[in-house]
């Protein structure tokens, strides 16, 4: 099946229309009709290069959102005609004990991403910016009715990655919750955290969107270019996700835990950061790492955000202008997530 | 009341003989014999003016067990005649978040140290290597019958803060444990994790030691010199209690846990870390630090070493021997803990 897409033709280059290949439907495949496809700042770093060599032409995308136009035989679990999302990968082992535990993203032979990557048949794969995509059936997860379908799309990466640390990490009612950065992932760290009960606060480095902050759920708002704001919060968050995947000065945030509090990256800088101990040991806290999240938890967060109509807040383009908002998302200048409309590429 | 003791007159001279004054007992109070006093690195650190400046002379020790031979009118906890202990603090305020938790050790007004510290009453406290001491019943530890009083000792600081982070990381059964460094903290959380039923690695910079580690309850030891521990043993285990204060390579250690796994460190090295963000994000793992523990899990500590026969394994001194113990401290060469024996103070 040959399907519309835009592609990197090849590192640092801008994308362009192309045709692709999908792969036949097989037993345990699902079609889907590609409706949305959300724009990552990973999707940049990877077309970029930054990440290393990619086997172009890339298609990227892996914030998809669809419905279903065809199912393999031995598939029970989605229907055609049910709407239905793709995350960050396609693939596992399903064998490891990872695997076996829900956290395919951790899979000991490796995850598939759902772009860019090698499937388990050895091919290339292409992600969500096209019309069509072909997945394994337990890797689609199922996008309940009350979500609206663009601004479901960023959860499929942008949600699970701040919904996994949050549950993981306890945020819930009683729980003082910092979010570190108000971009596309922050801004759906502090919903989900508000829904689940948390005191939220955003740590941003101006007050520049404090409004938006208190709209998207925040009760408290503090700029960290104020060097008065770690001196005031002092020993206050149980919880601090850090959105920034820039360099950030651990010791002064690991300050800003109470007793038994945890500081969660979910980017990685690509240099090593410095970390003095004592940051740790003065009150037994923790300095952890999470990386978007299993297909089950996927689907529990989607659950979660039907019921509590959580989205993003998106601005939908044509495919014609994803260059454009490339360049915007590195200015910072989104609020909050681009998403593709996709028809747009039929 | 005046009582013998072993002092350092100014920071990096030798200990000598010297005379203090003990508060009268108060209402609260329990006047402790003293019967021995573990000697704890921290002691040489303390004396050796490597913390900052002290308030010399100091009186070294916080590894107390001894009688109770008088208790003021207020007390209903401790009756003469009954052998007790004292850690690493004898005060705090009582009234914050953290004490009131039962995490003394974090009291947000300090916690007033056994010695080189000042008491509440201004007073500076002066620690173990001396006959008698006057403590707070609320920071008296009950030692029960079944252990050995010299063995005991090491239990109020290398006890206690090898039991902490394994309880609080859940060291247990099914459960894949490392140690690093067999030394006086190391050798007492193998018996620990072993005790409480974890599968316990020995990481230690050579074979030196294996016969004692293996004796002392691990199920494997590896050298951390060699490369190939590195390789052989990565994504293992579910928990590593670091008990070795020099730098360690964090990135390599994380890389040994399993996904969920924490590296906790008990000891800080003075100069910060390097630390890669994507070994904690790679496998939603954590690096945390744990000081000591508070009075409820200090007594629940010597409880469950009475219930398990866990002692240290001590080598027990007259006081005129500690300027050449901490010398053997330095060099290492102890398996694994000086007591004195404060009858020879007398």
């Amino acid at each position: 099946m040959r399907v519309n897409a835009y592609a990197a033709p090849a590192a640092g280059q801008p994308l362009a229309p192309t045709v692709i290949e999908r792969r036949d439907v097989g037993s345990n495949d699902v079609l889907i009709h590609i409706e949305y496809a959300g724009i990552c700042h990973s999707d940049i770093h990877t077309v970029n290069g930054d990440w290393g060599p990619q086997p172009f032409p890339v298609v990227p995308g892996h914030e998809i959102v669809g419905t279903v136009t065809e199912v393999g035989a031995a598939v029970s679990t989605h229907e055609v005609g049910d709407r239905v999302g793709v995350g960050c990968m396609v693939n596992s082992c399903g064998e490891c004990t990872n695997c076996r535990n829900g956290d395919e993203q951790y899979c000991l032979d490796g995850m598939v991403p759902t772009y860019a990557g090698t499937d388990r048949d050895g091919t290339t794969t292409q992600g969500g910016y096209s019309t069509h995509v072909v997945v394994d059936a337990d890797y689609v997860l199922s996008v309940p009715d009350g979500l609206d379908p663009a601004a479901a799309a960023p959860l499929l990466c942008a949600g699970i990655t701040t919904y996994a640390p949050l549950r993981r990490w306890g945020a819930g009612p009683g729980r003082k919750v910092a979010i570190v950065g108000l971009g596309g992932l922050g801004h759906m760290a502090v919903r989900i955290a508000h829904a689940l009960g948390a005191e939220v606060t955003v740590l941003s480095q101006s007050l520049k969107k404090q409004e938006d902050g208190l709209r998207l759920g925040a009760d408290h708002y503090h700029a960290t270019s104020d060097p008065d704001t770690f001196e005031q919060l002092a020993g206050r968050f149980d919880l601090i996700v850090n959105t920034v995947s820039a360099p950030i000065d651990v010791d002064a945030y690991l300050g800003l835990l109470a007793v038994d509090g945890t500081l969660v990256n979910v980017g990685a800088p690509a240099e090593p950061l410095s970390l003095n101990v004592f940051s740790l040991i003065g009150a037994r806290r923790s300095y952890a790492g999470s990386m978007i999240g299993g297909i089950a938890l996927t689907q529990e967060m989607l659950d979660f955000c039907a019921e509590h109509r959580i989205g993003a807040e998106v601005e939908v383009i044509p495919a014609d202008q994803v260059n454009e908002a490339y360049e915007r998302v590195l200015a910072s200048d989104v609020r909050y997530r681009f998403v593709i409309d996709t028809a747009t590429l039929a």
